[in-house]
């Protein structure tokens, strides 16, 4: 398929246009995907996440320019799972104002639940096999919160940084406790600020209460408005691509996540297959007028249109 | 099934059971659901969300001690879904506490998330249907947060209350501008404090630009610590029913809700049948190994598995 092609060619206009259709869930994106699969599986994946305000954006900018030192290509998604209508514009803003766009070497893309959230992460990993096929060493996914989204969207990381900043609120703090046990790495921003100590002791108390594996998640001090410890962050990322690859973590963690991917795109075509061909908009609604007036169970529905679905191919 | 009858007959205990069955996808528990299926659509369903700290526990506290003097019945679903790990349980603490816990006519429970969000989202939907067919007038699901996570969950109201405080900081704010349309009305809690004025316009500024249908989201303001404001809170939440009665609006909304359920629970379904019957766990791995040696690719891949699975049926 011609977009395919292009991609592999090295055309990024080619790229913007298959990641706006997978995010517009267009079918022929199915397809170009299929093609450029032999080509991916060679970059890593980076999450980084936090609350708003950490300074997460100048932190991923001031890592991606120490990468361009060491002559790696470097994809950016920023998502923003937060923003369901506005498409994650806000967020896309920010990243469309840096001087990373001109970079020959960068890739920038914003993305914003135009769906559901299952879309967004599925969009997504699409956009990341998107830019591993076109050739990016680092393919960086950004996310804005600290909630549940975040942790479906790291899931698509080998390696997930957690950023925090020194004085949040004991509210934010104790939200972020459930997502603790996702990050491989944790950097606290704005470290001139008062309370980093503080900062660092508590997350080190939570880190104590999390199931220690063979790696222990550093804790990183930054103030990426002037770079410091950018470099520490970029060895630090380094490290854990290592042990990944020597543990034989990183082969689990694909395995893990194209199991998920797979069964994830299965779902979806079946229930593409469902509405196109077993239900059309007027059956559906007539099932639907059903089961409001109690006349059958949704359960007990389902079985029957997976008989009728069964009966007809 | 027993389960069921139990609960139909007024067994809180069984109802209690039913839920931690939804809620670990126990196949059991879909035979009970099916038969409570014709005694639900009777309950008011509220959804309460909004930043932590902004004091949704007292309101919802108070809120329902409102409800109970008009002798309603009410059930409280409290849900975490930036806990993925914790299991609620903070939420689930603090609701604990509550004084409500002894009273005959109210049934609280805290749910966070096992799995996945999608899985907290139909569980939740699940609790509601439970809670309903056990006779509750209203069923309050409150959540913490201001994302994505929150607006799948408040697809199962039919009343979304958005709680704001003042002086909350522009971060926030900004956030939050995604989920604004959800909202059917709005709170201003705590507020007594300063800058509730600057949060009410901010928040009429918001709605302004969005779009305006037939109901006008009216912005109250409550101190819930000493139940200033919740008559009120109360008078706008059963204005609202009756705007979605007389305007048809209701019937919309549960002819939407129930066709969302009942395709979440047909591709539910199939993933089942597909992972017992058509993919033994070894047959999985081998097919997963083969699409991350770039054999085949997941959309070919998904396709054969349909195949297989409409043969063997």
């Amino acid at each position: 398929m011609e977009i395919a092609d292009r991609i592999l060619k090295g055309d990024r206009r080619a790229v913007a246009r298959l990641i706006s259709m997978v995010e517009d869930s267009d079918p022929l994106a199915v397809e170009a995907l299929g093609i450029l699969h032999p080509h991916t599986g060679k970059a890593h994946i980076i999450g980084i996440t936090g609350p708003p305000g950490a300074g997460k954006s100048t932190l991923v900018d001031r890592l991606v320019k120490s990468y361009l030192l060491l002559n790696k290509r470097i994809g950016i998604i920023a998502v923003d799972p937060s923003s369901p209508f506005t498409g994650g514009a806000i967020l896309g803003d920010r990243i469309r104002m840096s001087d990373l766009n001109t970079e020959p070497n960068v890739f920038i893309r914003s993305m914003g639940t135009r769906g559901h959230l299952g879309g967004l992460s599925r969009a997504t990993g699409d956009a990341v096999k998107i830019l591993d096929a076109f050739g990016m060493d680092k393919i960086i996914i950004e996310t804005v919160g600290a909630g549940q989204s975040e942790v479906e969207i790291a899931s698509h990381a080998h390696t997930t940084i957690l950023v925090e900043m020194p004085g949040l609120g004991d509210d934010i703090q104790t939200i972020k406790a459930g997502i603790m046990e996702i990050g491989d790495i944790f950097v606290i921003n704005k470290a001139d600020r008062q309370g980093a100590d503080r900062t660092e002791m508590e997350l080190r108390a939570m880190l104590e209460l999390s199931d220690a594996g063979e790696w222990t998640p550093p804790i990183l001090r930054t103030i990426a408005s002037n770079s410091d410890g950018i470099v520490a962050l970029r060895d630090g990322i380094e490290s854990h691509l290592v042990y990944l690859k020597s543990s034989g973590k990183l082969d689990i963690l694909n395995h893990q996540r194209t199991r998920e991917e797979f069964l994830s795109i299965l779902g979806g075509e079946i229930s593409k297959i469902i509405l196109d061909k077993v239900m059309d908009g007027s059956k559906l609604d007539a099932l639907v007028a059903r089961i409001l007036k109690r006349e059958i169970d949704p359960y007990k529905a389902a079985c029957d249109c997976i008989r009728e679905f069964s009966e007809n191919r």
